[in-house]
């Protein structure tokens, strides 16, 4: 089936292989009259493009992001915003391998049970590099919401055992660090963990946090398509993702509700909540607080130690995976869920603009 | 918008306020030829109907279903299934304070935000009795998949602090137990754990946990429609609940690939997996094991002890919440879990169809 | 599939068979804030009501609407609005030979081969009762753009070989007339042509104009959700349409681009059309001229006269078909034409919100 | 809004404008396994490439697609399919005036009264050129069909007053004549007709007739997604469309029922019909009887005589428009009719496996 889209109103269609000629997206419904060029994506593509840290593939690729349509005179027109980057780094032959049997913890088996054969080169449809497209999509959705004075921040919160003192936040060192941690110490105790893992042949996973500010309240439509709900769809939607947290999260199950419920009170003549266990959302609607939510990333699959599986003919048999690859996907992970988080607001801020009558009289006068 | 709608090919669109006329729910797309009775569709709803235990709103609803189309001569004719449960029992005077406040916790403040007022009574269209058509559609659902040799099964993991203990896994013991616990000895604690609760005026969470057996591999399409992100949105959708997982889920961030990778092995003649941490999903895709998610609830937000809020006038004021309300919504939530997964499952399993050519080929021979 | 749903943010999901306990339709994504009763409903439902003239069948049907949902203190809520209409004339007994054959025409044989059975009593699904859930979504569609000042129109153009006047155009007409013509004239000839219809055990078919006035320009969207695209696929869904056309429809193909293009012009300080050719849309986008469709409505194929058929054993038979039937379904059409086509324009009038940045941040302002 | 896609499993999004970089599409959920190369794409793009005779613009523009994704060893892979068509031939400097006035007939009035403002080079997103997405997806849908054994043909049936005779009908004449005509005859006639206008300074328009041949029975889903509605709404997408008639189309409003109503038969040993009026679709759903329909064209609207109009300052102007125009699009659209009718065909196909529960247990086990 049309897997490969997203969204209602503000909707994005990725295409493309790990190993094909290009990778890219449509962007439809954008608003006319956004400002946009293409340094707008490729600052967002950079943060996700391997080969910038000793923790990253050393592979080199460009990522170089091409507006095809949408765009006239520098600005959205409210046609569909075609992107494309050519794929130029790929090495065919590090991939050969694998086309008979099936990494474990890959995608590999089941794509051959769902199509009956796969592009094996790099993971194909399956690999990290699809989300080249949510991540230039995301840049568009995160320009349309700043432009509405909502910021959508990610960060790394922590890598294997290693967590982030959030007393220490410090925003600067999110785009610094090698680990996307917004806490130096952190970070540097984080790099020591993963070249341990490296040592051993291992990999790492982590948790990456983020955070919606200034989000008006009203956002996100009952009953299935509430906030929380596409934002968990958006966010677990990224591979690797096997958990998702809203505010409080898994916390929650275990308080009482004198504890997590989040008393109302006056601010600044506004309504707002005194605490903020809910992250932003009450009963799938923004609230006007800061939206909260975390994603958590299981260690990258391809570790370079030996591991049993089977092959295409059905043995049983022991692989070392050779190539390129993230010792921990977390860090160049971050822009990816920033990414989906703008773009599920993006929606649902401008399918909220039809929910009362008055509104829609108002912008018809 | 129109968020009242779930699925793809299985579709279902709900309706209904707490202290309307009735709720009820439309089933689309549901194949032409499934045995169907009221009887198939009251068993479910029996698992969430209030009153059943001292743990459960002493409310007592028939929520009696009637099949009001779709339906002929015992068999579902492929056209849609329309289902309704007319409200008798509400005691509208309960509520008719809560129009001039905000209730902490509640959807109060965010739909009189969003629709500029709001159904009052009972919470309206957020409260939890909204779920009635989910459950009424979950039937339909399991029915199918069951008549496919797939089961789905969820029950009480944990209330507050208190966990089963897998090892004494009792299925039997899901619909015995207030707790909806597979664990009577658990079961046992956590009934003492919520009398605390209500002793204190206070709420309890809990965590559901939901396994889904028999699905065959391939289920599930990417990008974004993969199966864990749809049962993310499915679980993350229930009112209060803040946090899902697959497989191993949270657990997943700390580990290393080494210990978290499944092995492929030969099973029975069949491709397997030694282990199951990615919870039966690789790449978004069901690959034969059992799927596993875990749904993290909050405690009941209306809690009889007294709290901070605002009401509508802008003031800061202190209120005490009158009514009828469970002390934990987890064991009547299970039964929505198990159909917001079975719907999930359903719709996958129908989309999947046309993923190869010669399938479709056999199919119209 | 689910193909009982219409519309993207103002969506109607319909339900219900003709001999089935009630037919009905869940209308998500209305704004809130609309006053609405059953009055304005009901008040739809009886121009299609049966039995009101010579003309339609003699089923005397209350067709009574009651809102289930959705509407609080007089308003809409923003939250489903269902509506549900019983069946109470149902004379299955009239019906029941039709199990065993396929009636020219008809349904009969494409539901079987779809479904492998069908419910067979009236035509079950297939039946023109099935727009009762439409007209009362119609109803809603019709009011909120009455309150933009937007107004829907249909009428019967013609029926069989004899047309309305364009001349002699009388709106008052439209409600008084057995035809739903806007000429008495005309009308009292159709009726001469359909009592001979009649007397020849035969059955007639006609046309159905319909114009929308006072739309604003802009809505409609390129390329697949073109407001003529969308009106096409309303009106052809409607049972017994064989052709639809905008503006001038089928002339256009033998006139040339002179005579067929809408010269602009400034009225009344306005950008405006000196003719219109196009019906109000160019390049799918309405142009605020009166937008003008007409449905072509094949004769009513239930007919007394003998017919060859085959039966189910796959017996070439001769049949006669019994009951009460329309001999022209046109007059009671017209309502429906009208309500696709104001629920099509309220769906548009919503979707359009979002098109322009600078009005975007308007109404977030 | 999102209006670039169409369809629910086989499902297209385009992209591009006349004069930007390049024009393309996405066609998402073809199933896996089907052979695909260039050259299958690039044979249908011929047939609505410019320049071909001298009715059609003299523009030279090669249109070589280039897939980027999606295929694999010559196959299919079940993932989306990304095509794209460089703009090699632009002129901006053609078009550069009309940016200041609405040209009568096209959508830069209306795109500006949408979005503020426009790409007015060559008609930007409303050009003739977008289609060339639609194309390249039709290809793809016509080869999947075809592997079914199911054929989509369409032809120009009449250019201005110059209709062909069925009697004479030639398939062979369809790609070879520059009318498209299935009628050696008839299009000589036509040629003499487009002369004639071209030396008028005018265009002309014309009917393009598809049919669908060995489509199995059961296709279509009731209530809005039926076969003949999801037709219109392809038909009508396309620019220039003004009518849609299915079977008999517009003569069905003056004939009676008798005539009308097509008997059912036993045809080698099938059901089948004596008659086709109904054009193989009864309520909605396909019959097996070869689909016939037709589509109305209006005469190009860029004209070469001088026109009234209006310019962005709201002043009343007269233009005469320059650049390089087709005298009629008739023989060009043919392909692009065929294209739509054979995606909606596929998506149809497609969504129809789930209809019936002893299908679906079939496929799975």
């Amino acid at each position: 089936m049309a897997g490969s889209s997203f969204g209602t109103i503000f909707k994005l269609t990725t295409w493309g292989e790990s190993h094909g000629k290009a990778l890219g997206v449509v962007v439809d419904g954008c608003p006319a009259g956004l400002p946009l060029t293409e340094e707008d994506i490729q600052l967002y593509l950079n943060r996700r493009k391997p080969g910038q840290s000793r923790f990253a593939t050393p592979r080199k690729e460009d990522d170089c992001v091409e507006i095809l349509s949408g765009v006239f005179e520098g600005h959205t027109t409210g046609t569909p915003i075609s992107m494309m980057v050519p794929n130029t780094s790929q090495k065919s032959h590090d991939y050969s391998e694998i086309a008979s049997y099936y990494r474990p913890g890959h995608a590999d088996y089941t794509f051959d049970a769902k199509y009956g054969f796969r592009d094996y080169r790099g993971g194909g449809r399956s690999s990290g590099r699809e989300t080249i497209g949510r991540v230039a999509a995301g840049a568009i959705a995160a320009k349309l919401l700043k432009t509405m004075g909502i910021e959508v921040q990610a960060y790394t919160r922590s890598i294997g055992p290693v967590s982030i003192d959030p007393a220490h936040f410090d925003a600067s060192a999110i785009l610094d660090t090698p680990t996307a941690m917004p806490d130096r110490e952190a970070s540097l105790q984080a790099e020591k963990y993963l070249e341990q893992c490296m040592k051993n042949l291992d990999s790492a996973g982590g948790v990456i946090e983020c955070r919606m500010l200034h989000v008006p309240a009203g956002l996100g439509e009952p009953v299935f398509e509430k906030l929380d709900a596409s934002l968990a769809k958006a966010i677990m939607s990224i591979g690797a993702v096997k958990a998702v947290e809203i505010g409080d999260g898994t916390l929650c199950s275990q308080t009482t509700g004198s504890a997590n419920n989040d008393a109302f009170c006056i601010r600044d003549g506004q309504i707002a909540k005194q605490t903020n266990h809910a992250g932003g959302i009450l009963g799938g609607i923004s609230d006007g607080s800061p939206i909260l939510l975390r994603a958590h990333i299981k260690p990258t699959p391809s570790i370079f130690s030996s591991q049993n599986t089977v092959n295409k003919n059905g043995e049983e048999i022991q692989v070392q995976i050779k190539g390129r690859h993230d010792p921990v996907i977390v860090p160049r992970a971050v822009v990816v869920v920033e990414s989906m988080a703008a773009i599920t607001l993006a929606d649902a801020l401008l399918v909220n603009m039809s929910s009362r009558l008055d509104r829609i009289m108002e912008l018809y006068q």
